[in-house]
């Protein structure tokens, strides 16, 4: 019976570049973490040690340098589908590739009450995500957010479930709900304002984090994900991926006090894992534009 | 046009567990972080809020921390097995569950020569790894290994590769290759004598690791995964995602000194990142077995 | 030849603690790390575990969560100062304290233009941060920040340092400078508006950064300090950590590219690190508000 | 009222270090992570941006690979110790220098029952750590080790402390008892036997976790402590950081279940944290030698 080599694909991880625009004294900066794997006719390199297909991750890596010099960077889906693309056209043997970008977010830093021309602050801990797959003839783009940290102290119920031999929980119709949000959403088409797509999907799904009774992080997931579907006709799907990130109330009553839902204590481990796919219907499904991706 | 709900699933992630076997003064310990995840009929929890089938995560902590008394917890697998049918036979709506195991090494603490009967150290930073899918009757069981670094100090080398615009790699018959080993294989039955099975398998990738004079590091995954399917009549695939942990040569030659391939500068990031798959052929495809799992 | 115990302390680390202010339908949160230690009289617990005077951690953490019930939490300084004095005056045995607090910040979620009542998302990854000793009837308060990340694209430069037989760096007028900001600083007293000193250090501290022309990373630290210093009578003294997070000009020119200024790999490790304290004359020294601390 | 400079130093943090000893085809490997801080004359880099005394942290890095050739490295003391006179020796105006280096550790991969040659893995995660000064004409060496994780499943017990209105914890005359060991320990002089001291104090220390009934982590800590003072005459003091890695018992009583100390929940935070100084009396202190050290 033989053995031999199924799915595969290579490449360079995390390429930190930060990028200056110097073209006035207002200077602006990109700064992405880029990581890219191609695939296609890789056998004789499994096999034999044959590197004649293996275009080297260090190559990738220069690639990613220069076309950040060559034409500016602009909206981090259209950097990857350009480098994407190019792998796929240039590279022998090489058929698909898939690129991963996160970008930080950088603010002015205010002086005198206006924003500094070259001095920043890290705005936070979210990224903007993209996962672009280029197979062949065909490019996905699967853009998102994640390490985006959201808390509703009130707003909150659960309660309702099946009980068994193995319950303890006792229902509540007020709780603390957090989470990290890790979402991806897929594009119908290329043909997109990355930008202003991102910041109103964004403001949309937190909206409606914010807005919904809660009846159980689910819902909250559902209701994020619906919400970005309506207002976006270019998206096909979105998944989500919710850490329940409990805060349990303290139980203060040894010592004569009421915990009326103000004192919380925030666990590290465990923790709840929510995770599912909004889908627009009558769309066709891309199982290659999720292909390999670590979310849900 | 409408929206409703794909794919999702549920559960209580890293759920830490630390049993001691005390039935002799010999202690022995299993130190394991459990997270199981449901699936089945939940569209009404992410639709409306309601939680009739939606068995909290609360209560499948719960039933971890039960079912490790109620019987020894032995090999991680069986565990995991025990857990996941048990969801899905009891659990109204439930049809599928993933269990994911990681499993911390300990080691007695010498004392006067002999290992101590109730004294441990952490051996090491690597973790015995199990992913088991109940999806309706059947069973899958991929078990592994993570964060297993290895070096080797020559026997690598890189060169043959295809040449661009964008390359400057040197051509080396003579480099460090340095990984971190992440390695899931699938069993085909679970009639499998677990712990011996990992042992073998884990000695027979080291060792393939260390034997073969590697001219790729994609060389390095494929005689590991073909060495552990070849020895191991009860695997049907075995996925490697082997990060290249690069070490770079010093230029020295600034000091008048020459550096033959003695002193190294070990990076961080970027990194290669090298992920591929070796199967026994004629053996059926199991996507479920390996459905949501982060790596490759 | 005898053996004593030296100094030690002991206590709780990282208690996370949310409460919420429900006086009203528009809540507002704290959220934060509380660590404490005490000092005194331990000999025997230490020489033969007689606990007697050792107050355990797990009484320590519910003094947290209890005192944050029987009043607002507040200033971050005036919440340690009363946890401190609290173990100071009623512990037998107990005559030192230093509590650590760490504080998050979240703001509302913007809904239709306002900021919501009860949903919040975690502003950025900066923690403001205290450090209160209790020594006896003093007590110190060093307050500070952590994890506030900034980069100037320009107006930093470094050349004019010693060469020797080890040297290779090329000399800068323009490079990019980016950094960590972890601050600490001591106060006079514990008379003091917190919350409007904290704020107004900061936008110092950030102003002196972006508006220094640098010639080192070192002249950037004293011109943050000294702005800090000048501008708020109140401080003593302010200790600084900078690690010097460095951004390398990558070499395009084999790709026939010129790279002015414009493109750069943000390294991980190794960096700089730049520790320093600025401090205004003719003020007594306090060794103790300092000791133990992990920053410079 | 005047502004000046307080202590300070600065260097280069994190030089990543592999060499390999080539000179036979059984080649040996050492593994460390190398920090330099300079101190001394250095006001004129913070005042004005002089950098007539700062010898560039580039150069730092540079000298950490050159004398890496130049000569064996050898145990990590002597190497640090050579670093640090080497720079207080030859830079101008530096009178001071702290090398820091942690030394990760590798065995070889069994291969036919004998260890490889050239392959090798990651021993476990915990690190050999030294933390030389040269202070003027005089050297202190304190050494030590860190992320030793231990744990006793039973002969621990916690009882006989003082009760407040806000306890709560249960005595216990038997628990589990786990941490993670930082240690350093000051050496007397520089003429000792580096490699055999660590491994004896090393044993020492966890044969004496291991053997020691304990009341109190304090009381383990004071017996790591001492067993290694009084094996070792070459030792001054020892410091020890143990966090109490909490195990707590989980109540399986709802479910009809009796937990006789068998499965516990390993939490993460908050921890405790036992820190002290065990030391020989009439030896001379040295504070220089602990200054800025993050460790108690």
């Amino acid at each position: 019976m033989g053995i031999s080599m199924g799915p595969n694909q290579y490449g360079k991880a995390e390429v930190r570049i930060v990028t200056v625009d110097r073209s006035t004294p207002r200077h602006s900066i990109k700064d992405l973490n880029v990581s890219s794997a191609l695939r296609g006719d890789l056998d004789a390199v499994h096999l034999t040690g044959d590197n004649g297909n293996c275009l080297p991750t260090d190559t990738q890596k220069n690639t990613v340098y220069a076309f950040a010099k060559q034409e500016p960077i602009g909206e981090i889906e259209d950097f990857a589908l350009r480098l994407g693309k190019h792998f796929v056209s240039t590279a022998d043997g090489i058929t698909g590739a898939r690129i991963l970008i996160d970008e930080y977010n950088w603010q002015r830093i205010p002086v005198e009450g206006t924003g500094h021309d070259h001095s920043f602050s890290r705005a936070n801990d979210e990224k903007r995500t993209t996962a672009v797959t280029i197979d062949g003839d065909r490019a996905h783009v699967v853009s998102g957010m994640k390490d985006l940290v959201v808390l509703k102290s009130t707003g909150s119920e659960f309660w309702g479930y099946p009980k068994d031999q193995y319950t303890t929980l006792a229902e509540t119709n007020d709780r603390i709900l957090a989470t990290a949000v890790t979402a991806r959403w897929r594009y119908l088409s290329t043909d997109v304002d990355w930008g202003k797509s991102f910041e109103s999907i964004r403001a949309t799904m937190l909206e409606a984090f914010a807005t919904t009774h809660s009846l159980a992080l689910q819902q909250s997931l559902y209701e994020m994900g619906k919400a970005a579907l309506e207002k976006h006709p270019e998206l096909a799907e979105v998944r989500l991926s919710l850490p329940n990130k409990h805060h349990f109330l303290v139980d203060l009553s040894p010592f004569g006090l009421e915990n009326d839902n103000e004192v919380f204590f925030a666990a590290d481990r465990p923790y709840g894992l929510i995770e599912g796919t909004v889908r627009r219907d009558d769309v066709e499904d891309a199982p290659m534009a999720w292909y390999s991706l670590a979310e849900f």
